[in-house]
């Protein structure tokens, strides 16, 4: 990201209007009545500005694992759930608890770079795990990359950058393979409030047992807007969580209160908000679904699509960055290449863009097809 | 802290009111004004609710920049501060810059508990530097501690736990030290607003190198009641800061612009109100020295007094973790031992206890006073 807003500050001048849609978090900020609450707590509430326990508050901890249960069935507690200050950190205090310098995490291809690069500082090697051309990984493919080292699998879905939503039977056999071989199935579940289909997006929860393979990472920053908050959840077993909390000690203490109780309101009293959201989320990728064919006849693809991205294939004998660079700085888009999400010289990465769609209305959506049709290299 | 608070939870009933004095943070929220302006901002600025930079606004950042410079004298800008999740996340950030496993830092003993814990969890040595009977480090027997693997030493100042004030040649005695061995000066001084003596704590600042050496932390939890919103900063080099942003990219991403926003209006417009609270705070500290006395009488010894705490030599022949045991369930004094804030096995840790008294009136401290006075084991 720091990458794509340094090109954004060096690129030439241009009469075009900026179209962002490199920018994987909502624009707007949380609706009027969010802001109202929180407003109200800073004033009334002097809980909203004192530390909390490392995990956060009871009930908003309550609320998340009630609201788990509901929407994918099987038991979640509240002793199981742990806030964190963002997703981020849901996923570094995950592998803090059980990964040691040496060991090994088999990513997904692309992978999320932030993930990435914390195995990089932690020392931990990333064993990249090449997806296919429809964006998903192979089973088979990732059991024989299960060494000794081995002690997880990250997933992600719907998936960033790729927006490849993952089937509840490949994620229930990722979690039969961890199983066997008492590794962890690490599932980041971000964008999971706009899938395309509705219900539960997987049947993981129900197993009584999920909490010995499973450890599930949510964010409350696309959901509800809350992003500057730093808002972000992991459930996995209590005892993994005990493990965990030095680390969030040492590293913030705890996430803040106002976010934990704003997003409380945004679980307990905004679900029909939440509903309209993905609403015109589903209609944006239906939008960009429909559009696709503009630039299909200029030899672009559709790679990936879902949650708040889609997955471009650029139809150049170049390098995604460079066509990135010149998507910038001759038709003033800025989106991100796919070797931003890849190990260095993956082939497949060089031929890919993330385009982040949620954030375009239909009229930036429609300009941003006419001026990808315009493209030449 | 968290195995104090499971003391509190087990502890007999009794009829005394409990006296808190383990907490290192205020009790009370910010001020009215402080709180209004926050609930403004959550209402009518949409920056507060979004993502910063890594190291948080540049208006924040060069506020700090200048109290900095105004306080201690010397030049800083905002490219050499970083604003963080608290002043846990300062250490820590400072620290993955530079320190790989199996390198050294120096420790005074007693040392804070978060420190060293990170030591731990990133496989860093704590080399212990024992205090005298003053509680300050000396600085020879720090020079023979150093090694080709040391990297930084850590100084304190007030001290937390034993509230010394570091004298301002020491300070200079230890960057001299520093520089030249090539290894890093963290220096923690998140309770500086109240310090005894008016003016600049030290001179350190006024090198027009001192990014090269020093590592300063500073926390906007204590001074300005800002706990819950975990804000805090590191001032150091540009390209350290550079170094370190990658953490907290992975992290956290960035404090929170509500945090960022509070402190710098508390840097700008509370500079009447945190005198008050430095007021306040001395004479506590005052009090809590003309009660001395009193327990003196008993065989107890104050051993260090500044910033939130007392540190207590107790009489007894019994480790201190037993005393705060015995102070919690007989006489409803919840205060930590010694042995939180040193190796195992430290002989003068066992002897003493830190008392926080910052959120005690005169009331509370006459209570506490006559409770100690009583104590028998």
């Amino acid at each position: 990201m720091t990458e794509a807003y340094r090109w954004l500050d060096a690129r030439a001048p241009n009469d075009l209007p900026l179209l962002n849609v490199a920018q994987a978090a909502p624009a707007d900020p949380p609706p009027d009545a969010m802001r109202a609450h929180m407003a109200d707590l800073v004033l009334t509430d002097d809980a909203a500005h004192k530390y909390t326990g490392n995990w956060g508050l009871r009930p908003v901890r309550e609320a998340l694992a009630d609201t788990t249960a509901r929407l994918y069935g099987g038991a979640v507690s509240a002793d199981q759930v742990g806030l964190t200050s963002g997703c981020n950190q849901a996923f570094v205090a995950a592998l803090a608890s059980f990964a040691e310098p040496g060991d090994e995490v088999i990513l997904p291809v692309p992978w999320y770079f932030n993930h990435a690069m914390w195995c990089d500082m932690a020392g931990v090697t990333k064993v990249p795990l090449r997806c296919g051309p429809d964006m998903l990984p192979d089973l088979s493919e990732a059991a024989s990359l299960i060494t000794s080292r081995t002690r997880a699998i990250v997933l992600i879905s719907p998936n960033n950058p790729t927006g490849a939503e993952y089937p509840a039977d490949l994620l229930a056999g990722f979690r039969d393979l961890c199983r066997a071989h008492g590794i962890h199935l690490i599932l980041d579940e971000t964008y999971r409030d706009f899938l395309s289909t509705p219900g539960a997006p997987h049947d993981l929860f129900t197993d009584p047992d999920w909490d010995e393979v499973l450890i599930h990472l949510y964010s409350f920053s696309k959901s509800f807007h809350l992003t500057g908050h730093r808002t972000g959840a992991l459930l996995t077993s209590p005892a993994r969580l005990e493990d965990a909390a030095k680390f969030i000690d040492t590293v913030t203490i705890c996430p803040t209160p106002l976010g934990q109780k704003a997003a409380l309101y945004g679980l307990t009293e905004m679900t029909q908000w939440l509903a309209g959201e993905r609403a015109l989320i589903l209609d944006r990728r239906a939008t960009v679904a429909r559009l696709m064919p503009r630039i299909e006849a200029r030899g672009w693809q559709l790679a990936g699509l879902g949650g708040y991205f889609a997955y471009l294939r650029h139809p150049f004998a170049t390098d995604a960055a460079t066509v990135a660079r010149h998507l910038l700085d001759t038709h003033a888009i800025l989106c991100l290449p796919g070797t931003m999400f890849a190990p260095e010289g993956d082939d497949s990465a060089r031929q890919h863009l993330r385009v982040a769609f949620a954030n375009a209305d239909a009229e930036g959506l429609e300009d941003l097809f006419e001026r990808l049709a315009r493209v030449e290299l």
